[in-house]
């Protein structure tokens, strides 16, 4: 059983890194523009991309810094589904284009679907394992 | 240009409601199992599932509780794709199968991936617009 979803949208670059800690650029196709109305008045956005140069090799279990864990433990490109998720900070919106900060995509990642970050995501007390080291 | 991803479990639970607030099952499908090892050791997960009841009918523009505003701009099911995403409490995991709060999602809806919840994703500080009335 599977799904199959439209690019929506295109991450936007001059880097060809995918460092998190630049102002990237997200294009939303024209026919897809009216979909961002208001978003702007939010802070943060989720992204939703395909992680689109990755080859799953099928293994479940990886070496993750150092600890063996199952990839739906870590945020691995490597997984069944290469699915992207970052929640970034929402700079500006200029009609389709969005200026965010926090995606850690190439350029040219295709985007499948942009949804506000509200209370619900945001997590007060959270733990995480000490052998998941944040990069 | 499209991409087709994989059922990778199913939501379960006894009701049938889409409610945030019981705790509902999540059963990975037994050939993924190996790819949970670790989860445990986080307070949270992200779930991203497949709408699979809804019909989108195209319209970008939608009345959210008052308010006229594109679909990017709220978490309303009818969306150019059907992606779901629920940041959820992890109250356990059995062998295949996740314990989790906070999702609402239907029973039968289709998983597509599991993603620890991590600092990246907890914002500290937050906009969001007051016609957005959370529920």
């Amino acid at each position: 059983m599977s799904v199959c979803f439209k690019y929506i949208g295109y991450v936007r670059r001059k880097d060809n890194s995918a460092s998190r800690h630049e102002v990237v650029e997200i294009h939303i196709n024209k026919e897809y523009e009216e979909g961002l109305k208001g978003i702007e008045d939010f802070s943060h956005v989720i992204v939703i991309y395909h992680l689109h140069l990755v080859n799953f090799d099928g293994k479940l279990v990886r070496d993750w810094k150092g600890a063996k864990v199952g990839v739906f433990a870590t945020r691995s490109q490597f997984r069944p589904n290469p699915i992207g998720l970052s929640v970034c900070e929402l700079l500006k919106r200029e009609g389709n284009v969005l200026y965010v900060k926090g995606i850690n995509a190439f350029d040219g990642t295709p985007v499948l679907d942009i949804k506000p970050y509200d209370e619900w995501d945001r997590i007060e007390k959270i733990r995480v394992p000490s052998w998941y080291k944040l990069t």
